[in-house]
């Protein structure tokens, strides 16, 4: 149902922990990563809070971080649909605009007969990646678009292609080597001024990086502007967001929240989560470690990045929030090195309620007080915990 | 899905027991108040039945008794929307037509310069209040509008005003004191007829009871009429409702059932379910005291009104219902001293099927067999267990 009409004035905050891929599965060897990590100060909050467990989608699906994110702020992740470009754009500041399309692209090498060689280009060290998509961006001239590069990270780009365009073009990425790149093609009529743009701009990208280490572009997953209500509209709350990676970022932007680039350090994470503390009524720190552990399927490394950010409870908590919650947006059990479907457990503290259990893990989390819900539920909880919902109905 | 298709003549009887406000949340020092009070025979009943928890409206949601009650009954809370108002009416059997309009109000106490001085006129005794509602009455006499003021309790009163009437009137209850009412005024251009029958009705109340204890009236939450399709139609079931609160019998009067009105005494209630049990197939008994022990936050009080009807029990089982299910409208923890959020635990008992718990509380609850569900999934599980719905498709 629709909040606004029950928000109530307060003055509580809100903290969301967000562990990038938390959740995992137990098997013959092993129980889960955050079941075995070693979590002392989560523990202790889970003896003083409940536990539950989050489907962030729906049953067997496996989110994105889009979706997943999504689902945290508290917005319907099957209603807004956000492409990885909308988000990276949004990460890195780029404002899209009703009419624009936005792509994300690869420097790769093509070999010599124009198949592609390397999809990634050897990836390209960041300083050298700039210095050519400098030299792209300088030489591409569309007639009536607007087009601009910008260097992500790596091999990574973004493309921007300001107009009046729609963004229903195919990749031109094969998502393979030794084939040559796919032409740029429209799925539907009104998407041909923008796939000849794109026509144009990958030709003339190609002469000016020509003999390069990195001579072409692959461009995959072309959208179109997108915008959500902010968390001000719906939730009446003044969000921050602390993270260290573009698309983190660029979630929170669309959803309104101010956002505070950070290291991937979990030191300046928390640095800038005590510096957003007195404007803002929520405040979401994200750690991407946990995540990038488990798609590698490193189940030691993954028990550590938890274990790290477990290290930084203390210090969150001495903010003195009214309500924390510590979630993840989706599962990466490292048995399958891979995003997955599991639900994500969860915790959640206000200072007063609790269940019986004194550890925070899946098994527990089972049984929490909580229970198991959808992710998208978890912020009406969180408002009603923190005291900031009226009653619906006499 | 609906039901109707799906009904089957039977002869069972089926048994609600509502323990309005009965759920709670543990903290550090306390279970919550049903795991900690002494139910000797709802632990029974629990050991020969199936646990689980409701939610009566939605995650975070906290409800108001109207939509709590709808929920129990099988009503979907969102789509009817009922007002005090309506359900006060419905609660002392004033009928309400479409075009006729309702509000709740306060006999006051204004100052002598027009402010409001005692918002209800110093909780008026009953008798007093009675006689001055008669004598407001008999002076009121508004152009082309019945209008009808009931005496509900101490200084609550009810205003029908009977008509083509539009019901979206700003309140005239200014909700402190100091200041003046506020002025009847029309939300939309419809709603001038009902704001000037107001206007004149309240000038006649003033001057009708001049110089009085209370001498003066707030109305506030002005709802026009609203049916619902009866219980009869949708389940089958003859119903009848024993509650000493008008509000209750207000929402069962709107559903359908056969309203038995009844003191707060659990002895009359149990009298009055043994009437009504030979002639209807589902009889609903409600209880007011933990709520209300729940909202003033004491604790030790709402243990003992579960104790209390733990205590009829026995009685109410004498009657041999095939299906009893002991459930709440909502939560009241006393350690936020109003309704909340939380789910509510429930008890079905149908002579045969059990989980392995043998205690009635929140703990247990959360593991039991009946699971965890929204609220209006109960009444299908009821009517199952009862042996009232058929098979759905070949």
């Amino acid at each position: 149902m629709e909040l606004e009409a029950l928000l109530r004035e307060s003055s509580t905050k809100i903290l969301l922990l967000v562990i990038d891929g938390l959740g995992g599965f137990a098997d013959a060897d092993h129980g889960t990563e955050l079941e075995d990590a070693s979590t002392p100060n989560l523990d202790a909050l889970a003896g003083e809070g409940i536990l539950g467990l989050l489907d962030p989608v729906a049953a067997g699906i496996t989110p994105g971080s889009g979706p997943g994110h999504l689902a945290l702020f508290g917005y319907d992740p099957l209603e807004h649909r956000l492409g990885r470009g909308v988000l990276t754009a949004a990460g890195i500041g780029v404002d899209l605009q009703p009419g624009d399309v936005a792509a994300r692209g690869n420097l790769c090498r093509l070999a010599d007969d124009g198949t592609v060689a390397d999809r990634r280009a050897g990836r390209l060290a960041d300083d050298v990646a700039r210095e050519l998509v400098r030299r792209a961006s300088d030489a591409v001239d569309v007639d009536g678009v607007g087009v601009e590069i910008h260097h992500v990270k790596g091999h990574r780009v973004l493309v921007v292609l300001r107009g009046d365009l729609d963004p229903r073009v195919g990749d031109t990425d094969p998502h393979r080597t030794g084939v040559p790149p796919n032409d740029p093609t429209a799925r539907v009529d009104e998407a041909e001024p923008t796939a000849a743009a794109v026509g144009a701009l990958l030709r003339q990208v190609r002469d000016a990086l020509a003999g390069e280490e990195a001579n072409g572009l692959l461009l995959r997953g072309f959208e179109g502007h997108c915008t959500l209500p902010s968390m001000t509209e719906r939730f009446g709350l003044r969000a921050a967001a602390v993270a260290g990676y573009p698309m983190y970022r660029g979630v929170a932007e669309l959803v309104g929240m101010d956002v505070q680039r950070v290291s991937e350090s979990l030191e300046d994470a928390c640095g800038l989560a005590e510096q957003a503390w007195a404007d803002h009524d929520f405040v979401f720190v994200h750690h991407k470690d946990a995540d990038r552990a488990g798609e590698d399927g490193d189940r030691p490394a993954k028990e550590q990045a938890i274990a790290d950010v477990d290290a930084i409870v203390p210090r969150l908590r001495a903010l003195e929030p009214d309500v924390i919650a510590v979630s993840g947006d989706h599962s990466t059990p490292s048995q399958l090195a891979a995003h997955s479907w599991h639900p994500v457990p969860t915790l959640v503290w206000n200072g007063t309620e609790r269940d019986e259990h004194e550890r925070f893990g899946e098994r527990w989390c089972r049984t929490g007080a909580l229970g198991r819900r959808p992710t998208i539920e978890l912020m009406p909880m969180l408002l009603a915990m923190a005291g900031r919902l009226d009653k619906y109905g006499a």
